[in-house]
């Protein structure tokens, strides 16, 4: 029996695509239902049956470790098989459209695809396409909602809630699917979000989103309870924006000097794979207001409650 | 229970290489097997205990999505282990023989080897040498027998039955082995069989083989019950064999036209991944005629049927 | 029940990162545990439920087709549930440290990480940092303890123990971490072990493990119990350490004439996978004496018992 089993709570939506409509009652059930599901993890035998014969497909067109492992076993620890395609062995060399590979998976009958994709609206393409759930799990740079969903799991945890913190995003902006997803969801939860980052970086008008624009770390950072810092993307650029990566880092690095200016209490958060020395210090990334391993742990509890849910609140 | 436990049926062979010499009898079991396992893929706990503690091995030395997918969700809703290698990160690139990675696979006792390589015969190769079951996913231009199962399954859910009917094998028939498999099946069945493409790229004295040629796409789709459309290989091809796909598409892409002069109630199948525009309109592809989609269900099934005849018909 | 069950046997120790420091006891522990386990990969259903919701995490550095396969073909036979990942598909590719990728790991809460790298030393820094048991699936130039033990169980069965026995290990001693763990066990297990091979392929002061240094090939073999020939590692050497592939084979390959000069009852071994013709003839890798095959079932049977072990004698 799962700790969840007892009511037949579900979401009402076919997919998760990203936090920009997800209410605050969906979110809350999220999280929710994460931490019923957290204790699995720490058994001897994390393992229930809750997902048994159920079939998810792990369609990923970018590289990952952490996602795709994440999703792997979050499935594997509800029973469900796990089927895992990615680009470089798939029918993407052969010049297969994803609409083509779409309804091709449609047709063996998975129940959800987690799909990761370097175009921005591919998982929305397939959502209406196939009528199996889709999860993104990132599509270029526009959203990442497991990411934000982990993130706001891991806050809840350690300040009791989300509603009037003020969380203070550092990095590229303007190219992370990271960044819009907690933008959307940070809102969404009550909490002020500041955006921080080289002014190149940061997309105009986002202000109109709910959240401060600053440029300035330091005042970025003062009186901060949640300070979230990007992964400089190198691999993603195409050209360098910004005049080097010795001057990004010396404006947006956060050294412990830095966070001295946020509130006592304040964590630190990464989604990872950090680049140490470029936009975190190692004391930071390791130190003891550091949240990244929670944020790992709480992914594998966040993707649990995702497949449950949209696999119906199946028992 | 499986639907098909009741019965001890078996196959008395032990590998599966090519429609060949499969006879009309051991095509009937297998389609009859694959059509009583097809609704375990829509319940909502899609999987059986049948092949418990089996080890199935997809050996894939050929970059595939939909046939390796399509194999392995077969496996798992059966229950048995699944273990992939494909070429890339194998022994191949040591340098190590396929007789001695066959041998190496057999001491680690599987049961089933699944195996698609670029040279034809290299199944039959393996089967020699190992003690168990081979299944062959495609080799080179020879056989791709579960392919060709799946086809023979579709029409016969479609038109009730295969012996009588017209149909009409349609591209590059020389570097197909989806045609060969099906023109074996077909005739074995009892079809009449039309082989259609540009002159070059069909095998000399191919009529031996039972069946007509046709260079004309018009006649030959002519009063057709089932028209199947290739893919054209571009990946394989190493020269252009003929003056251009533009030229080629002219006369060989199944364009809504061509198909008012088939029969009214004729099927469309194509073995995917299609490319739209060359050798099938889209229109058609997506049109209600189509059953490329029935293809790729019907593909889970009859994987599910051979692993578990292959097996022994264990339940 | 496992056949292992009865006992509440157990390693003390959390990792298995090389056979410098396993006592004879603790080898015997493993090849007795092994043994046991044997069985279970000949069964109709070959699994047994005992590590059922563990989580084993497969993370190859290195392109491996035997060790990976044994690894995962090992923790299903067990029900565990097995997560791949390779550096090809990793977030090495981001440029993430090793030190990085282990917390994340461990974060997610596996059982038990096996890591192939080509750094030596790579999984004992692992073993450090994570709370999880690591298995050393092959460092660099030093250590590969599993294969190892699957040598010492397959000398084992074929000659009812191993002290006294006179073990001469043939090729790339230098470069070659199959031979140093070999060294390390069969001196533990009471073995006279001869290392052979071009002087410059020797490591100095190798005495000082307790073996003998032989480089004329008929001398070493006289009187051998096992003659263990290693793999010539093309693809990890970086420039031409002797003049010739076909003069190192014309003094080091084993043919049917050197191996005359062993015992009458003496085996062949080979880690795999083999070059036929270049460090052993093919008459002889296929011959009555090559225990070849036996290493490879025995290596599936060695890793479940690490697994098991490791994992705490859990049934």
């Amino acid at each position: 029996m799962t700790p969840a089993s007892d009511n037949a709570i579900t979401l009402t939506r076919k997919d998760l695509l990203g936090l920009k409509d997800l209410s605050r009652d969906e979110i809350n059930l999220v999280l929710d239902t994460a931490e019923s599901f957290k204790e699995i993890s720490t058994r001897t035998i994390k393992k229930v049956p809750t997902l048994r014969g159920t079939t998810v497909i792990n369609l990923f067109y970018e590289a990952s470790t952490r996602t795709r492992t994440s999703f792997e076993i979050a499935a594997k620890r509800l029973s469900a098989d796990t089927v895992n395609i990615s680009a470089s062995t798939s029918s993407v060399v052969k010049g297969e459209t994803l609409v083509d590979t779409a309804k091709t998976l449609e047709a063996m009958n998975p129940d959800i695809i987690v799909i990761r994709h370097s175009c921005a609206g591919a998982p929305h393409i397939l959502a209406r396409l196939v009528s199996q759930s889709i999860i993104n799990a990132g599509d270029g740079f526009h959203e990442h909602p497991t990411q934000a969903l982990l993130d706001l799991l891991t806050i809840r945890q350690r300040k009791g809630g989300i509603e009037g913190l003020k969380v203070v995003i550092v990095g590229d902006i303007q190219h992370s699917r990271v960044a819009r997803s907690n933008v959307y969801g940070m809102t969404t939860m009550g909490a002020r979000v500041t955006l921080c980052g080289p002014a190149i970086l940061i997309p105009r008008s986002v202000e109109q989103m709910g959240v401060t624009v600053e440029t300035d770390m330091k005042k970025a950072v003062r009186g901060a309870d949640v300070v979230m810092m990007l992964r400089m993307q190198f691999e993603r650029q195409r050209s360098i924006v910004f005049p080097s990566i010795r001057e990004y880092s010396q404006l947006f690095c956060l050294t412990g000097d830095t966070l001295e200016l946020a509130k006592k209490d304040a964590i630190v958060m990464h989604p990872g794979p950090i680049n140490r020395g470029t936009e975190i210090a190692p004391e930071v990334a390791d130190g003891p207001r550091s949240v990244i391993l929670d944020q790992v742990s709480n992914g594998v509890a966040v993707r649990m409650a995702l497949l449950y849910l949209l696999a119906g609140g199946r028992q």
